[in-house]
């Protein structure tokens, strides 16, 4: 069972925005056993959308559609779709009845012939009512195959995928079990890792596939089993883990399966009732961004002081302008101060701090591009560790974060 | 002069990462007049990979590949390259040095077979060293296109493609001038625009394309004009702004070409010599992280507090109790003083703070989900406005973020 995502819009193709609608549809048919085969992002442009409708129906059953259904003139899949299905467009009472709703409870300016326009569909089609927005999904089955098509608003996509789209790929076809097992590991580049457990590698059954999957410090390693019991494909992959275990156990940090690691992190302070904040310097935000995106993450994360400035490290963090001074702003004396005084601000039982230089100018520190100090602050002790992290500057923010989210998981693991 | 992006890899098919490669690509591409009319995203698989070839070369005069040069047995693009080009790996000399000098230098653990493998390239690529890894990129050209292979590796790729790609691709071909114009509206809805301007819209000449691109209470209008004269194109497009200003000029906000309107702010604020600070609650250290990216931050940027928990408002930000207590936490008044304490903690001119709630849950107060406050401080006032964001937390934050920027940079133009 094989899957084509398109995607259609302009605005991807010159760079303007990222597409991450792809990543999610394909995450949520993995897990229902559907393979991605491609993903391919073309032009608002009738015969480039008709040639990768053609394309795609000969590599894949289900051919899911994202973008194009807005209310203006450039926006033409619904077009292309009665083409592709020699269809006609007819409306929709359902889908112009909810439209009429939108307009009254939540939009200002008053209901228009183009917002209206939005309830015609082709007659093929059969409509995935929209939450959050005025244009629908729709469904179409033609020759065994499934066709969807999808706003490319991103909260509206992933609620139609959800509630509409896989229930119905679910009831319509039959899958095979596919399972992903993500072995993170930490501290050990891919080739060497590579050498190590190439007899283990190689001795791989035909339906388990290996990746490396490297990432700024971390290299993970996935392992695809595909097959059509869960229980079987569950077993080899568990002793192969145990096996993978006897050969590189001392770099394997964890599993990462459809749970990041700043997810169990999240896990582990609820359980423990602990809380944590943040005193962030080189990484500028991002990791008060990681820690307080999951709902109800104000449960355990408190919060963060970002002091970009070194001053705001005097003048917030309370930290002495005199340590600053002796040992310089990017020191390890300086990030247990970080750490010990936003747990103490906070009144939280766990901190993190980072201070570094990031690059690409040296700025208020003299150390070397690429270095970082992490603190790390639990309720019985304050450390911290320094880290080299390379010369480019996304690199160096990309591994501070990475490693303070190890660095706080052995803790949290340690501490049970 | 059209280009097509491959992007080979099963981590991107399975929803594990976004593919954020082919955006920097199209838009690097786009500034020197190529425009890039497919992105395909393929498995790790040979067959799927000489079959994109293919098609790619039917469709564009360049092709550009990312992904599958790392040195596991995974990675298999450098033996695709050499079926397609009917070709054989040769070792590379000058990559050979490099690679040791890397390990020399950088990595730790000893240089192994798996790495003097990276130096192994098809004797038809002409070799583009990548100073930040050890695989490097490769140039191929073939019946007058070029095919360009590079690492997966966002920022081994990034510096290939300004370094070594883009200089070549402007000496090789020629090509016609492409310009993009995006006006940035806020308030008001893309079909209501729409009306707005149809006269506008419909007498838009043969070269220049209009998208609307709505995204979280902006819709941007771009336009596109392509044609061999620059001047030519630039009078048109600045002819076509005005008459637009005429229409719809009370809720154009400004341009956004290659400069985001975070961009926008920073010089500003350079400019003024002056320095800003933020307050997050539901943004939770986006406006942070969006503030820090830029280098040379630190100079306008001193920091902010994420107060994610009602206590860290009033440990913190010092915020009365009673005050929260009487306005409850997502209030003006609760908003205001939080701009004007991180104003004063952290000594800035201009400070920032949102106070809201985005759901799914109504938390530590009674407001209507989506309810957010947006406080700004400036050197000669504070206030803070009201705002109702929808039903979905993904939603209401960015709409909060957005809006930040948009309030903040207001008071700075009007600052002068």
């Amino acid at each position: 069972m094989k899957a084509e995502i398109i995607t259609i819009g302009d605005e991807i193709l010159i760079g303007q925005i990222i597409d991450t609608n792809s990543a999610f549809i394909a995450k949520e048919l993995n897990k229902i056993g559907i393979s991605v085969k491609q993903i391919s992002t073309v032009e608002d442009e009738k015969s480039h959308i008709l040639d990768a409708l053609s394309e795609a129906r000969n590599r894949a059953d289900i051919i899911i559609i994202t973008g194009g259904l807005g209310p203006t003139k450039d926006d033409i899949t619904k077009d292309c779709l009665c083409d592709f299905f020699e269809d006609k467009l007819v409306k929709n009472e359902e889908v112009l009845k909810h439209i009429e709703f939108l307009f009254e409870k939540y939009i200002d300016t008053p209901i228009s012939d183009l917002n209206r326009k939005q309830a015609l569909l082709p007659s093929k089609a059969l409509a995935l009512m929209n939450k959050f927005g005025t244009a629908p999904g729709m469904w179409f089955e033609s020759e065994g195959r499934a066709y969807v098509s999808l706003p490319g608003v991103p909260f509206e996509m992933k609620a139609l995928i959800q509630d509409e789209v896989v229930p119905r790929l679910q009831q319509n076809f039959k899958r095979p079990v596919i399972l992903h097992k993500t072995v993170l590991t930490y501290g050990m580049g891919e080739s060497a890792i590579a050498e190590k457990i190439e007899n283990w590698e190689d001795g791989l059954p035909s339906y388990i596939k290996l990746a490396y999957l490297p990432n700024l410090g971390r290299v993970r390693l996935r392992l695809t089993a595909k097959g059509d019991s869960e229980e079987h494909l569950k077993n080899s992959v568990e002793s192969l883990i145990s096996d993978l275990h006897s050969i590189i156990g001392d770099i394997i940090l964890g599993y990462e399966d459809d749970e990041p690691v700043e997810i169990q992190i999240s896990r582990l302070l609820l359980k423990n009732k602990a809380t944590i904040a943040t005193a962030e310097s080189c990484t500028g935000g991002k990791l008060a961004s990681l820690f307080a995106t999951p709902p109800g993450a104000s449960n355990y994360y408190k919060g963060s002081v970002v002091s970009y400035a070194t001053s705001s490290k005097e003048d917030v963090l309370k930290i002495d302008k005199k340590l600053i001074e002796k040992h310089s702003v990017v020191s390890e004396e300086v990030a247990i101060a970080m750490a010990k005084n936003v747990r103490d601000l906070f009144k939280t039982d766990y901190a993190i701090s980072t201070t570094g230089n990031a690059g690409p100018t040296k700025g208020d520190s003299d150390v070397e591009i690429g270095t970082v100090f992490i603190g790390i602050a639990t309720p019985n002790t304050v450390y911290a560790k320094k880290f080299i992290f390379g010369n480019h500057r996304d690199k160096v923010v990309g591994k501070a974060v990475n490693k303070s989210i190890e660095l706080i998981r052995e803790e949290l693991f340690s501490a049970g």
